[in-house]
């Protein structure tokens, strides 16, 4: 519990109505997407600006209180979600949107601005903020920043790192720092810029965020493969990538997700009889250049052996080839009430390697996992679906789970591509990172946070 | 002086044929590009595998001896130049492509190979290598990641940051750590990648480069324009941003620097007579797309008030243009022996404003500034160029630089776009950073170097 002249300092910092100690606030703030609770914390705050912030982490830093930054709470991995109680900073009022640049293609926005919000503003005067997370109308850019958010277009595109050109932060022990700034180049000094992308919210608050935004391509076609084998569909991938094109997404949904989906839509007729995989591959661009790598991606599945192959002809065609892919998450409810969901990543023509790795473990463990992802970047969505009442399962889901990032590892892969780390992975970072490494990256969160307060135990083992 | 058992610790390391302390090679190693010494090593080691690199970093830490790693030593701010002696450890021995993965679009690389030269070895599988500093036939790999180098390409593709996957790298204390890997999305653990990009070999000694690679466009196309004035040309640069065009080059020369050219190539035809700014505009892509980009290019410039626009058809042609531009650097010495230059950089839209203001400079100091670069990132190199026998013409140039600078903040850039700060700009730094920014970083720069041993002296004011 905290004193009552803690809760005192903080109204004097931010007004009274902005510090809330009911039960449904706390509650709500005790959980991301995954719905499973850390700690409650003893309080939430809502400041107004950056100084607000730095007010309340000077007071968090002096007290020795953790302080938790929280965005959109829609994460996969307990960033946002305390483990030892203290204040969440909610950053629910910083949701403007303060400048989009046409002339220099970027934007300044608050950190809670929703990242389909940004994305619609920006696309409006015809320019593109390429991040995609499949959450983006509920995710916040900030919360982005905090986790590197990716999405489907990253090989394309590349990931939340990419856009982010500059930040306004305050540290936890309060001082307001700016970095990088409104230039692509920029080296004066260390770039902390990108250290803080994909941070969760352990090294410093995000405040302010300056996006680098690019032309809005004029025209983009899909093209939907199927395939007899998963590594038929590997190979199109890689037919795809020595055709030297780069499509703007490259997704892969196998059997037993596809199956999922036809259940979930009520049909069996999702794709030919005999499909194994699916790709959805998607060119984007001026519209000859688009037409042309079309036809090379056609050519690529051909070769590669595709049942068949359909291109959108028409917005409509479009949005009906995507409703597999859409449908998936929801669908996935249906196989198992539960859903232990990984984001693994591994280099793109490894993928079949790691799917048939996959199939191993569901032969050994005896579960059910489904695979579905971005082929382009090599991020699968490894989803062991299991029933929470179901004891026995769950305890085999989780003995399976470091086989899985044992063998990411041994790909030359990562065990997070898009989720990050927070609490629900901190245990397994030492099968990919060495006691070095681990020991250098706490160093460096000791740079930022001398007092440990700021989002603790997440990340890294305890 | 070093004691001579330091020396043969130094040789029982790397094997005394790789430990040298003759003048030659130690007065090599105390210089860069500008030719402005620090202070000569005691020793240059010259280590052939990580382990001895990281030999030799654990000896100096013991002894408190200053480290600092050398490349290509080609850099233009002295970050590979040692100002308080010590030991430099040159990289010369590690020039090996060690995997050129076509299948995942990536190449692993030791840090002495050439940039060129890994630019030829990816082009010849239809593959790119985008990061083009001017120096590439010279510097390598391992400095452009220490110095996170530019060049024209930067708007459409970004800087050497960009392209950098992973790192192997040695600390100051002698642990081997790796970085990153060998996927796009990876958001395990901090982003300790892209701090060491552009850290001029203050954290760590990169030992091994994962770089990025991309499809090596089919197609290129230049246009030259030339412009009645500086407006105009900068009115023409907007004027392609609003057409949505992201050209790979968009290089700005301006006056002066055209009639130093003429002069060094012996003509005066170089432009229409009244040109006061030439754009030299390269588009590059699938053929169709080029066709279209290029011809929106010369719409925009003609829009924007061009005296002439010329398309290069063949590739004859485009060196032709380029002629010009490549030319630039040698000319300037026939404009003053010495060149004290600048690589400034501000969102693009405001350079007509940044070279009102240089053109204020010129004539309340009385200098003679040239001013070309990459007008599509905002990057702009401003050259003092001055007699080092006038010393009130010095003292004019020495008393304009902080000016330019704070020029430079106010429009919202950056006092160094691709040079980096090493020596030569250190102490201007603070009209950049604020002191607890400066704080932050040299916290950061103690998390990976406790003793200071590793390039001390560099990027921050003592």
């Amino acid at each position: 519990m905290l004193p009552s002249s803690f809760l005192h300092d903080l109204s004097s910092i931010v007004g009274s109505a902005w510090v809330r100690t009911d039960d449904e606030t706390r509650a709500r703030c005790s959980v991301d997407a995954l719905k499973r609770g850390g700690r409650a914390p003893d309080v939430v705050v809502v400041p107004g600006t950056a100084a607000e912030v730095a007010g309340v982490a000077r007071l968090c830093t002096a007290a020795r209180v953790p302080l938790v930054p929280r965005g959109g709470g829609t994460g996969y991995s307990g960033g946002s979600v305390p483990v030892r109680g203290g204040v969440v900073v909610s950053m629910e009022r910083f949701t403007r949107i303060l400048e989009i640049d046409q002339d220099n293609l970027l934007a300044v926005v608050e950190p809670n601005v929703v990242t389909g919000t940004l994305q619609d503003a920006v696309e409006a005067v015809g320019l593109f903020y390429p991040p995609d997370p499949a959450s983006l109308r509920e995710s916040v850019i900030g919360g982005n920043v905090a986790e590197c958010a990716g999405g489907p277009r990253a090989f394309k595109y590349g990931t939340t790192k990419n856009y982010i050109l500059g930040l306004e932060a305050v540290l936890p022990t309060g001082e307001v720092v700016r970095t990088g700034g409104k230039t692509v180049k920029n080296v004066v000094g260390y770039d902390l810029t990108h250290l803080l992308v994909g941070s969760e919210g352990t090294l410093a608050i995000v405040t302010k965020v300056i996006v680098r935004l690019v032309p809005k391509p004029p025209a983009r076609t899909t093209i939907r493969a199927t395939f007899p084998s998963v590594s038929a569909a590997g190979q199109a991938v890689q037919e795809v990538v020595r055709e030297r094109v780069v499509p703007a997404t490259l997704e892969l949904i196998d059997r037993d997700s596809l199956a999922a989906v036809a259940r979930y839509l009520g049909t069996d007729a999702l794709a030919p009889a005999g499909t194994e995989a699916l790709l959805l591959i998607e060119v984007d661009g001026l519209v000859p250049a688009v037409a042309e790598e079309a036809l090379r991606v056609e050519q690529a599945c051909r070769r590669a052996g595709a049942l068949d192959v359909l291109r959108s002809r028409t917005d409509e065609e479009r949005e009906e080839l995507w409703r597999v892919r859409r449908s998936l998450s929801d669908a996935q409810k249906l196989v198992a009430p539960m859903k232990i969901n990984h984001d693994v990543v591994v280099p793109k023509g490894r993928i079949p390697r790691l799917l048939d790795i996959i199939d191993g473990l569901r032969r050994e463990f005896d579960l059910r996992i489904t695979c579905f992802g971005h082929a382009g970047d090599g991020n699968i969505h490894v989803n062991m679906m299991v029933d929470p009442a179901d004891e026995a399962e769950v305890a085999r889901a989780r003995r399976a789970e470091p086989r899985l990032f044992e063998a990411v590892v041994a790909l030359e892969g990562a065990i997070s591509g898009e989720h990050g780390i927070g609490v629900t992975k901190a245990s397994f970072v030492p099968i990919m990172l060495s006691s070095d490494e681990i020991a250098l990256m706490k160093r460096v969160k000791a740079a930022f946070d001398p007092h440990g307060i700021l989002n603790p135990g997440k990340m890294f083992p305890e």
